[in-house]
């Protein structure tokens, strides 16, 4: 299968390095068109100047870019060009709804569409170790595997278009409510003054623990946040889970409070640390010069 | 050594057992004397009427009582009585302040106390499983270890009196977190469609995973909670850690809102559910009937 890959971001550069490594790989497009011609120069790939020159070369396209926006740009570029029969795999993050509204628009060509958000993070993407959540037709999902199985460890199809999506917020706002807990926690052991090293260490193996417990508060011992998961990036996605929940008539408690949280966060400058920069906050409330209340 | 136990709770009952079998207790006391009088009768131990009475024949007593309360008026009890260089254990759950009040109880004459909290429930209590977090001075811990050895798999001093009742304060800020964000998620994944069992079994494995998570997002499949941990007995817990925090000036944002949550199963006759139970509010947020604003 010819495989051509749009948007070589932080993700999906090492993505399509992995898809050129198995042999997939045929052409590359990017916004900014330096990066594809550079990496097609690199791997002996073609970068044609548009999306409906790369969809006519190509009998299935992997998309992973910013926005859903760019999404439906995206496929709407492509659905006139792509064969019948072709596919769209959507690596991006976005709304269930924007996957089903991009499959829409690709159904009327004949053209199936797979939403595949990865998690992982860049380290993920890099070694082709990303765990892949799809939503989309079977028979679809069966002929995209060799292309997931090139870019990640574990691949699962959790129902139709739109669930890959629902799945990836899910462990989003578990994320959310886990970072909270654990720095909420941390920032009340340190104002107690325990022993935080051992305290990891001892919590770390009941019933309390998490891998963001386990892996991330070592971060708030020493008070330093690099990324790891970034939390302007997890901001864009509690975005997202808030309009899926809103399309219910449902505000989530814990989505909003961390939505808060980082917005604060980022107009502070810590966008690009860490989710687990969120103790910032937690110890400040316990530091009687910032909140006033003493101690 | 000598040892009195002091509360046959559910708790203290298993873990009297376990100090028997050790061949370490020598006596037991209940504020309900017939449970004291009934486990001395099947063991072969005494059981003295008063404190006092107990206090003057062992070298250390274990308590394990229900509220502050309690724990200050043992230790006032048993304070003139116990020999100097005696020890109170305490694996009562209790705020850090009354630990220390309790201590100075004891000091004048001459014995030493030790916060000992312990996490593993009723089964790690039977079992000898449980994890215990003590604070007191690292000799008495010594002292006091083949003891706690007896009750426990894991035994930790996190520092002086007080430090015990700290940690098991945050590994209960903790939970409470992660309670609350693995619900939200299972509930905003239930209303999307998903496949729960799937998405347990692949989010699991990820960063989003948490003990919780792994072991009683089940429960919420099923909308059966069987304790478990039951939400009355970490609605205690939160509110001891909010008062610890309220000496700092400090509202905690994790645990004013898990208390709400408790507080609300509990008034619906709840109480005496997992803590997973709390998937019963947040799944009623997805539902129209309920929440009066249609999806």
């Amino acid at each position: 299968m010819r495989v051509g890959f749009v948007g070589l971001g932080a993700m999906g550069a090492h993505m399509a390095r992995n898809l050129h490594r198995e042999g997939q790989l045929t052409s590359v497009w990017s916004r900014t068109g330096e990066k594809a011609g550079a990496l097609a120069a690199e791997l002996g790939l073609q970068a044609p100047a548009t999306l409906a020159q790369l969809a006519a070369g190509v009998d299935a396209v992997v998309s992973c870019v910013s926005a859903d926006a760019d999404v439906l740009e995206v496929a709407g570029a492509l659905a006139p060009a792509l064969a019948t029969g072709s596919l769209l795999i959507d690596c991006s993050t976005t709304a269930a709804d924007t996957a089903r509204r991009a499959a829409e628009l690709l159904r009327r060509g004949g053209v199936e569409f797979l939403d595949c958000p990865v998690s992982g993070g860049v380290e993920g993407a890099r070694e082709g170790t990303l765990a892949i959540m799809a939503g989309g037709a079977p028979e679809a999902f069966e002929r995209a595997r060799p292309i997931l199985e090139a870019m990640g460890r574990t691949v699962t199809l959790f129902g139709p278009v739109g669930s890959g999506q629902a799945a990836k917020a899910t462990n989003q706002i578990m994320c959310a409510g886990i970072i909270e807990a654990v720095s909420e926690a941390m920032a009340f052991a340190r104002a107690q003054g325990l022993p935080l090293e051992k305290l990891i260490d001892t919590l770390g193996k009941g019933a309390g623990s998490s891998w963001y417990f386990v892996h991330r508060a070592p971060n708030m011992v020493r008070g330093s946040f690099p990324a790891g998961f970034r939390v302007r990036l997890h901001a864009k996605d509690l975005a997202i889970c808030r309009d899926m929940a809103a399309r219910f008539g449902v505000s989530l408690p814990v989505v909003e409070r961390m939505l808060a949280e980082y917005a604060e966060l980022i107009a502070r400058g810590h966008g690009d640390e860490d989710i687990s920069a969120t103790f910032r906050l937690k110890a400040e409330l316990f530091e009687p010069d910032k909140n006033g209340s003493g101690g």
